[in-house]
């Protein structure tokens, strides 16, 4: 049985999503688009070679009977709205990050999940899906270092322009590790505190860069992310942790080693879209083959929620200066690990 | 459209194709098996939940009108013949190595495809199809380390059962260095020297381990292949290039990096079906496409043929000790690189 | 002319520094030798093959008119006394850390140092010598990765015994951190702060192991040092440096890279004193060089205050969990770096 | 005591000798050299600082009865007559490479160490003493990677000028994996064999590089060096043992990894003298403790024998395009291992 999915908006986004589920992926197809610009919608589709409804309103696409399942790569502020259209409709929906623009929007998302009784929801966090982080888990859950005692993070970008802000480190760049360390862990945040190193010569006025993340986790996992969204070397993710036994690191992105030029190493990614590549592909086959099994296993409305409430108070503290509390209510038995 | 596919022989390899077309590849399914043994490929089916035709004889999946295209996975004697039909039948045909047992048989081959005049054979040959021979090729033809002047590379296994023969390092393990290198120079073979160094005590009387074969290209580049199908320590495939202006490295299977028991290291494959398995699916996935766009580039009938000349000659050089000439005919226009 | 030496002190330290000032460096003796127990130290001397006077006093090996310089390998606590009563006979004394008991204490040494008017004393820390940190120091002065931001490094034990307390992470471990990371920054402490994890298993009741020791320094520089003395898998010191430009980091101890037991590695070090046994060389060597070139130039008196009063505050930091000012009076002109 | 020592030439070799044993070194020093050119000679002792008779004659320098141990760094031409002399005065000599012009003035060398009936002669080829190789060594002799069956080795220079030859990549360049890799192995050569892949363009007329030389040693152990002295991106030395049961494989030189520029990696050397930099100071260090305790143990008379009848074995295949024996005679039990 072919997955019939709408998308709702068809931006770049939206695009590499529909490539990916019509051309790449297994069992599904897209069968209707919307998008406010309906003819760049409609353009889109031709250079994928798509055929597709096209409509203007997500919500045509959510109520559609030809759909089976939602993909929600729209404007940030219209997150929130379409998923819980598709949540009312009992249709299941993989919504991009941000699953709403507040922690109370991914709140509400939460409680119509619940009240709907089953799991509707995949946010896009990719990272629990790319090959990197899965190895890192395994060897962490075998047992292999013991338990986990700290992490060292960084998450740095080569540069950023100057519409990129001091918060947007947190909300655009941090929110992919606020997701994997807590799926990384098994464990929520229970208090974080960010410090200001020198600002590079790099940015600008408006950006406070580099930043460093200091969480304290439930269990009393510390855990430091280095934010660099100016580092001019290159795009790297790094994840290191360390156990009573010993310590995992992940993976650099595989490369050709080269001895050239009185120099032996490896390149390093420069563009951002190339790091978690395939992780899209594995997370909308997950989602795919989820909902044809009837049981959505991935990133959940539930850690949409936690992201968002860790978010908030990283702003918090970096405002503050002071080590502010993350405060998770219980997690609801609907959303047991 | 979906290409509908036959599938001759249903053992270890033929079941692993048969999932992978069916459940991870876009564009294609089994409609048709065959194997001697009917109730082995019902079983098999069963496991995969998988409808299709069971016959006894490939020959009635070759002449099937459901079927559009061909995976040969028989018993290594049975392949040529298979091929042949398939060509007869005018079926594109995706042939597990061995292309023939011989080079004569793959000749016959070759001529048949050029008689029917397009391309329907592609031969498993699945490293020029690995993500990191794809890097390493990119890297030579982007003059990265200018003109490649030698190859050092090594196969080397953990162990081999009593059945394996010294001849079997050619036939059955340096095989895929046969293709791949001709692949990565660009390049054919004009001699082949095999020199045996004492042999380790994990061998058996039959199999002198490891040996070293030494080639020199027609363009003069110099290759070593080491090959130790009783290294005890791993599955390791290394291939280096060096050029007038620097030197590139297969990578090491991404692996996570520890720090445990006075050791910094990575974990290196055991088995092999783990290096390549990535392989095996864009190379099945770039057959399908192929066939679908009616043009095949893969490894051609032209390359089964190659790599049988060539090992002819190593077989010939393990046993003389001398430097044997690699006698190819010259390259038809129908197979232009 | 061969600098004549007195050692006071003949532990296991002293007799290290008497075998190297005798057997392996250049332009030095050992002429005499104290300690509380002077059978012992007879004893040492015979085994190391050398030829001195032995005292009780360490008093009577500063007053000795055959001794031209002065090591102080002795107990912590007699230290002060040993390095203001060689300042006082003008000669040059080489003390090992600690300096003094207390930041009061090495200001006391400085005063006198300073009202001497040359300096004369050289304090034991020996990573500035280390090969490795050199030739990162070499890599920040030379530009090559832009100004520092950030410093992540570090200090990790296999194990420590039940008199290891929380307090010794600071005094014992981390005091070479407090100097060195001076060094490589050129740089001061402006505030300290310490987190601590979840404390490991293999620790005991009276000590919270691992600590996080986090700085900022005059120049807005933020260091993050990891101190782990039951980390289990080895010794092992770690320090990047995260520049504007780049990121660079201290190399791994050389060793024999092996691939066996399905594992690509490098043996760790276990013993802390492998790690820069080298260092201890150099630095003995370049006190003697300097010693006979009339100018001292390596850790000074100063440096020793420095790190001195930044553990008195990263002990107070470990109980106050706040943010700890280090409070350093003004560098005097007779310490420009 | 301090051991005498004459140096015979005083061109650049023997300058840093002489500045080792004065300022570097213990229990030595330089009380004559010799040079036909004795301006350069007082010149070159004034640089360095260091009183010392000046003769013309380097048998002046022998016969002195000031002159305890000989240094031989002249002109290759005169090593086997100064050797000679010095071994006839009973004097320890050590003698940088080559021992003599040919494999026949090597062995008369050795009858005439014979004769005097005490080690005298040690040959200056330092990488038996690089810390390296030691550990690699050790890696073997401790059994951890099993018996060796195969060596993999590069010897890399950047570029060479015009006057380098073809023969000059045995006699200057291969002379040192000749005799280190019968230290690591204890072995000695049984054939040899030099393929030629096509030349890189950065070559010149009288030179073919690169050179593959291939050998069988008398345990059946099978080494490969490839020598390429315009590599282009560095001096690069190679070193990787295959073992029965693993791999060993010689260090990179210590460097510090970076990350800059989408780049990480370590810094490659690029000039020669950089590489054993360290070995040239252990190896001369042990000859004068070894002269002092009165027994030799460094690479002997009949290793420079060794070495000479290979590189004439190498020589000899270079030409003829054949395996070539090496032909030793039994190694007296005066050398035993």
């Amino acid at each position: 049985m072919t997955l019939k999915l709408g998308v709702i908006g068809t931006g770049a986004i939206g695009q590499e999503h529909i490539r990916r589920c019509n051309n790449v992926l297994q069992g599904a197809k897209v069968v209707a688009v919307s998008d406010i610009n309906m003819e760049g919608a409609r353009a889109a589709l031709q250079r994928l070679n798509i055929e597709a409804e096209v409509y203007q309103d997500g919500h045509q696409v959510i109520n559609s009977p030809e759909v089976d399942a939602v993909l929600v790569t729209s404007w940030d502020p219209t997150h929130e709205a379409f998923t819980l259209a598709a949540i009312a409709a009992g249709k299941p929906v993989f919504c991009e990050k941000p699953l709403a623009l507040s922690a109370e929007g991914c709140r509400r998302i939460v409680d119509a999940e619940i009240r709907h009784g089953k799991r509707l929801v995949q946010v896009g966090f990719m990272r629990p899906y790319d090959a990197g982080y899965r190895a890192l888990k395994k060897v962490i859950t075998d047992g292999d270092i013991g338990e986990p005692l700290m992490l060292h993070c960084a998450h740095r970008n080569q540069s950023v322009g100057e519409n990129y802000t001091t918060d947007m480190a947190i909300t655009n760049t941090l929110i992919h590790e606020l997701d994997v360390l807590r799926w990384l862990t098994e464990d929520d945040y229970k208090s974080v505190q960010v410090v200001f190193p020198r600002t590079t010569s790099k940015s600008h006025a408006a950006l406070k860069d580099p930043q460093i993340v200091l969480f304290e986790t439930q269990k009393g996992i510390r855990i430091d992310v280095e934010i660099f969204v100016n580092c001019a070397y290159g795009y790297d993710i790094q994840c290191e942790v360390v156990g009573e036994e010993g310590i995992a690191r992940l993976p650099e992105p595989s490369a050709i080693q080269t001895r050239k030029n009185a120099c032996l190493g490896i390149p390093l990614l420069t563009d951002w879209k190339d790091r978690f590549i395939d992780a899209y592909d594995v997370e909308l086959q997950a989602f795919i083959n989820d909902v044809k099994a009837g049981q959505l296993t991935g990133p959940s409305a539930w850690d949409g929620f936690a992201a968002s409430v860790a978010a908030d108070a990283c702003l918090k503290a970096q405002n503050s200066g002071a080590i502010e509390p993350v405060s998770m209510p219980p997690r609801p038995d609907f959303y047991a690990r």
